[in-house]
């Protein structure tokens, strides 16, 4: 059955102190390659049906509304994943 | 500056009680399209230079042992983010 995937992650602009846990273990366990770490969310969501403009459209708003805090999160990506 | 995104999710055999909720609360707000739902996480590493297989390799390596509980979840996807 066919898969759309919500991509949400935390404002650029908010403090991430997940993500600077795990950049500071990044450090801690010698990788000094990344500078920083954020940490978001991702959503598969089934249904049984074509992928079309109505479905996207369905889950642009379900991502606004329910599956995101549009007040400290951004939705930055929604797409049919090819599983 | 380059950022590598790393998805990670809950194995597909494993019960996604947080997944169930949100499907769940689909039903209830009215939209009967999706018939499941499953969280994960996606993380973003930024660094400083080339996107190459060795920053590659060391981000599988990395998304493997510390992004992910290799019991109960899965890599499902390492990208380099065109930001």
């Amino acid at each position: 059955m066919p898969t759309i995937v919500v991509e949400v992650m935390p404002k650029a602009e908010l403090l991430d102190p997940q993500g600077k846990a795990v950049a500071g273990a990044l450090a801690r366990l010698g990788s000094s390659t990344f500078s920083s770490v954020r940490i978001g969310k991702r959503f598969e969501l089934t249904f049984d049906g074509p992928v079309d403009d109505a479905v996207l459209a369905e889950v642009k708003d379900i991502a606004e509304t329910l599956l995101s805090n549009a007040v400290i999160e951004d939705v930055v990506g929604i797409h049919a994943d090819a599983l």
